[in-house]
């Protein structure tokens, strides 16, 4: 079965809203077995309206509109599918009833706009909104379905899980399976390489490369009428991918590495700190965004000026001045003795040159010096993250806290992205 | 002049990535004074690609297209459009030097996938992509515009800022004028109050309300076929504006409170330094953020343990015990100490319960500290933030940037969300 994604609103189209809620739509109609193949998104203009509804309509037996039912002047959506099926609009005492609870509830007056809420065309059936004033709508012809849903998302998703799923569950006999593995570490061009042609797949077993700043994350899908062999297909995917990308898959889903890090240091019982220069704290934050961190991070320091990498760490001048901060021997230093004051099992470092200024011609923007210091080692890593100063952060991060996973999964480093390796211990 | 997006990608249809690119276009779009009338979204899909292109160029004078001009096997869209146009693809000599400059600054080995990204439409013209290897490119025929750009939302921008707004703006003359300005530190519903009125604005003039994690956007905007009057009615709004809405106004556009702050520190040869508790290294982040920061950001302290905040700040252990963490002494404590050993002006601080445990009846999910120490003041304001960790982390760096703000600008501490303030001195 096929299906399309409607999104009504200016707000939308002038980009003031950043499209959510077709984002959610479009993962539950994946998981419905019946995968969206095309989203529009218009602006409250009942020609227009009609236009997307009736194209989607006339292509895919399922079509979701979500926006535009709202009690203002501007929400035109209702009456724009009214006119379109050529029906009228009838009062609701189910609907008014909802409407009128909801106004208790929140101690607020119903004004005589809210009244007209309770207006549903006499093709539809309406879909009670238990958390707003606007219901959605339901509109069954030739064995096609419309559903219309207001576009506040709490709104949208509550009538989408609540209503609409469990009937597309039972219209539709087809399963998609999806897992997600992510990576780091490896650019896509490398990682495709390493994973060979797409056929050495499993028959109907899809895979779609995912870039973002943090790595690529592989997206295997199978689908089929049994539930259990589309499991079991992406299942097979997974393992055959796991044994090509092996330690460059860091975790599943929307797992984060400070998450798969902060799982292993806590069974473990270790303890972290860290010390950033270039970085600034986003290394701590990605740490400490993690709930219950606290458990296994200690302290991060951000030692932006060299006088707090001299006062804080103990980084000797001499070295600052003949190596330069941005050089192994300092992140070295600042890894150890970050490590070694805190008392912890592991230290942390970045220097490095986020840009646009402070390049020089041995040093472009775009390199960090990585170190990493635990009680039996010490060692940096350099990368080149290029131009960009917020993606160099994020990536020398992520980088930092790669080497702590391979570290404490016994995986040897990188062989991608680190151009140079320093090991003085 | 009509315009349309759209976007390609299964990962975007199927809600695996949220459309940011589309929003950024539509806004785009609506500054170049040609608001888009439709966005649609399809999968990697040919067929799909050719068709959802072919309606948008009969309805619209431009088109912008953005994703799957990867590397990879499931970037079809080059193809899609070569055929559509019945062209062929041709190599370009500047592309394919663009992408072995691209691997050089990385230092990074080129793979033989990467000379296709130099195969251009024989129809087409190259757009240069400064910061990926995927060039974009641009069809004009019949007076009409297609423009084609790789989906990676960093590179889709720098690439609509450069090359193609400069053209939409030479082919447009009508002018929609924008002015946005930042508030922080007063909810939407106080803002609104404050401003009265909508009427109370020049005529043709809108203004619409941005909510954001940091505070409320206000975006005034009128249109006009000459530049200079829209201008001139948005200065006046503004004005209007800016003399209700007053010190919760911190700057305009896309200015960051980090980079208002920075300006003023740097302006007056001033120096700050930081301890976080519960926002555990995003203060300091937001700081350096900010190019050129370490002209007045001296250094960050991410005090997770109390044994940190004993080790580094010299928080006294009984006061930590008696008052525990989160609490207005030892956000004052935390301020002062950092400010006094690493001998600048400020201090900022924050201790808090992020979430989702750590709470207790008297302190709750979302209740934090900021501190604030200066040579001649000490206080801490109490804020309550909500249950979402990550917000409340984020809201607290801002809130703490505002104290400093307003400190610096001789303005009073915000009268809303601040909900109890200690001074101590």
């Amino acid at each position: 079965m096929k299906s399309e994604i409607i999104s009504i609103g200016d707000e939308v189209l002038i980009g003031q809203i950043i499209n959510t809620n077709a984002a959610f739509l479009g993962e539950q109609l994946l998981l419905a077995g019946m995968p969206a193949r095309r989203t529009v998104v218009v602006g409250d203009e009942p020609g227009e309206i009609a236009d997307a509804i009736t194209a989607a309509w006339t292509r895919s037996e399922v079509v979701i509109a979500t926006g535009g039912l709202g009690p203002t002047h501007d929400d035109v959506t209702r009456s724009a599918i009214t006119a379109m099926f050529d029906s009228d609009l009838v009062f609701s005492e189910a609907v008014f009833a909802d409407v009128q609870a909801f106004f208790e509830r929140r101690g607020r007056t119903m004004l005589p706009v809210h009244r007209d809420q309770a207006l549903v065309p006499a093709c539809a059936e309406a879909i009670r909104n238990p958390v707003g004033t606007a219901p959605g709508f339901h509109i069954r012809r030739d064995g096609k379905h419309l559903f219309v849903l207001p576009g506040v998302p709490d709104e949208m998703k509550v009538m989408t899980t609540s209503h609409i799923m469990p009937l597309l569950r039972s219209i539709c006999d087809t399963r998609i399976a999806v897992r997600t593995l992510q990576t780091t570490g490896i650019p896509e061009s490398n990682l495709a390489d390493l994973l060979g042609a797409p056929d050495s797949l499993p028959d109907g077993v899809s895979l779609a490369f995912l870039p973002s700043t943090y790595g690529i994350r592989l997206r295997i899908s199978a689908r089929d009428t049994r539930q259990g062999e589309a499991e079991e297909l992406c299942r097979t995917a997974s393992a055959l991918i796991a044994a090509k990308a092996g330690d460059f898959i860091f975790g599943e889903s929307t797992t984060t590495l400070a998450e798969v890090v902060g799982a292993l240091l806590r069974d473990r019982g270790l303890r972290l700190a860290v010390a950033e220069s270039c970085t600034g704290g986003t290394l701590a934050a990605m740490l400490t965004d993690v709930p219950g961190s606290s458990d296994y991070f200690n302290r991060g320091v951000v030692t932006y000026s060299n006088e707090s990498k001299i006062d804080i760490l103990r980084v000797d001048e001499s070295i600052l001045l003949s190596h330069g901060a941005v050089s192994p021997l300092v992140a070295m230093m600042m890894a150890e003795n970050v490590r070694k004051s805190a008392g912890v099992d592991f230290g942390l470092s970045t220097t490095g040159i986020a840009g646009p200024g402070g390049a020089t011609a041995q040093k472009p923007v775009g390199v960090v010096w990585v170190g990493f210091s635990s009680s039996d080692t010490s060692f940096a890593c350099k990368y080149l993250f290029g131009e960009d100063r917020i993606r160099t952060r994020q990536r020398a991060s992520q980088a930092a806290l790669d080497l702590l996973r391979r570290h404490l999964l016994g995986f040897p480093r990188s062989s991608h992205i680190v151009s140079e390796t320093v090991i003085l211990t």
